[in-house]
C-alpha cells in the first residue's frame, strides 16, 4: 500500500472540505498503510468533569483517522462513508492531546478496513482501540452510512 | 426490569451533572426495558454539506442513550462509563431531530448490554443501529472506560 | 421487504449446498424483514463442562441466521458472505437448543445489515445478541469477506 | 504486562481441560502481552467449498487466541468468559493452517481486552481482524458470558 497524499495535501483537503472542524487535527505522519493524527483536546468543549475526555470525541478522532488513512491511500476524490464502527474504551484519558495511531489493514474496491489504538500524548498505555470499515464510491450515490465530520 | 427513575428524574439527573450539554436531548419515553431520547438536531453545528448528520453526532445520541436506559434502571448514583460500542450506520440521515430507540437487554452485577435503532424522525426506516456495554460501579474506581458527554 | 423464498425453500437450498451442516438448523419461520432459526444442540459435540453452550456454537448459529434472513428476501443466487459480525454473550446458556430471533435491518445494493437476539429455548431472557454486515454479489468475485458453514 | 505461563504450560492445560479440542491449536509463541496461536485446519472438517475456511471457525480461532493471551498472563486458575467479540473478514483465506497474532491490550481486574489479526499460513496479508474482551473473575459466578471451546 503506497500513499497518494502526503500530510500537507491531507490537510489541505480536510480545511477545504470541512472548513473549522480541520483545525481540530493534526496530521503527523502519513507512511505506506498507516497514519498518525493527532486531537487538539480544547479544554473549554473537551474536558468533563473528573478531568477526562468523553467517549463521543474519542469516537470522533477513530472516525477522522480511519477516513484519512484510508484517503491518503485513495486520493482526495473519494466521498467514503463509514458503515461500521467499533470502539473498546480501555483506561480513563487525561485530559491532554489524543492520537490515533492508524493501520489500513485492507483496501478493496468497495471497503476499506483501518483500525487503530487512542493515546493520551506522553502516555504508554493506549486509551482505546478501534476499527471502522468504509464504504468506497460509487457506494456513496446510495446514500449509505455516514459522513465522519 | 422495572424503572426506577421517570423521564423528569433523568432530566433533572442530566441538567445537574451535564449541564448545557442536557438540552441537546429530551427523554421522550422511560418503559420497562426500553427508554425513547431525542437529540435536537442543530442547524448551524450538526447538520453537514448535503444536509445530513455527521456519524460522531450519531454516536452520541447512541452513547447516551445507552447510559441513561442503564440509569433508568440502576438509579442515579451509578456512575456508569462505556466499555465497548459498536453502530452501523446504514442509511443517509435527514436534516432533522433523531431518535433512539433503545433496550435494556442485560442489567448486571458489573455491566449492562442495551441496543438501539435510531431514526430521523418522521422517517420510517431506521439510520443506524448500536450496542453498547456499560461498566457498573465499583469499577468506576479503576479509571476504566469513557464517559458518555 | 418481502420475502422472496419460504421456509421449505431455504431449506431446501440449505441441503443441497451445505450438504450435512444444514442438519443442524430448523428454519422456524419467515416473515417480512424476519426469520427465526433453531440450532439442534447436539450432547455430544455442544456441550461444553459446566453444561453450556460454546460461544463458537453461538457465533455459528448467529452467521448463518443472518445469511439465511438475508437470502430469504434476495434469493438462492446469492453468493452473500459475511464482512462484520459482532456479538455479545450476555448470559450462560442452557443445555438445549438455541434460537435465533433475526432481523433484516437493511438491505443495500451491496451491503446487509441484520441483528438478533439468541435464546435457549424455554428461557425468557436473551443468552446472546449479535449484528452482522453481509456483502451481497457483486463482490463475491473479489475474494473479501468469509463463507458462513 | 509479563507472561507468567509457558508455551507448554498453557497447551499442558488446554489438554486438561478441553480434551481433544486442544489438539486443533498449536501455541507457536509467547511473549509479553502477546501470543501466536495456530489452527490446524482439517481438510475433511474445515474446507469449505471453493477451498476457503469458514467464518466460524475463524471465529473460533480468535476467540481461543483471546481467551489464551489472557490466562498467559493472569495464570490457569482464571475461568474468564468472553462478553463481546467483534470481527472483520477481509479476505477469503487459504485452504491452509491459520495463525492469530494476538496481542493483549488491557488486563483489568474485571475486564481483558485483546485483538489480533488472522492470516493463512504463508500469506501476507491478514484474512480477519477480531478484537474481544473477556471478564475475568469473580465474575464467573454470576453466569455471564461464553466460554470459548
Amino acid at each position: 500500500m503506497t500513499p497518494v497524499m502526503t500530510e500537507v495535501e491531507l490537510a489541505a483537503f480536510m480545511a477545504r472540505e470541512y472548513g473549522t472542524v480541520a483545525d481540530r487535527f493534526v496530521i503527523e505522519k502519513v507512511v505506506p498503510g498507516a497514519l498518525d493524527l493527532r486531537l487538539k483536546v480544547d479544554p473549554e468543549q473537551d474536558i468533563r468533569p473528573g478531568g477526562t475526555v468523553s467517549g463521543p470525541v474519542m469516537f470522533t478522532l477513530a472516525d477522522v483517522a480511519a477516513y484519512l488513512v484510508t484517503l491518503a491511500h485513495v486520493g482526495p476524490e473519494a466521498l467514503a462513508v463509514t458503515v461500521n464502527a467499533t470502539i473498546d474504551f480501555m483506561r480513563k484519558p487525561a485530559p491532554v492531546d489524543l492520537v490515533a495511531q492508524a493501520r489500513l489493514l485492507k483496501l478493496g474496491r468497495a471497503l476499506s478496513v483501518s483500525d487503530m489504538l487512542l493515546y493520551s500524548v506522553g502516555h504508554e498505555k493506549p486509551v482505546a482501540r478501534a476499527s471502522l470499515t468504509y464504504s468506497l464510491p460509487p457506494r456513496r450515490l446510495t446514500g449509505e452510512g455516514a459522513a465522519p465530520v
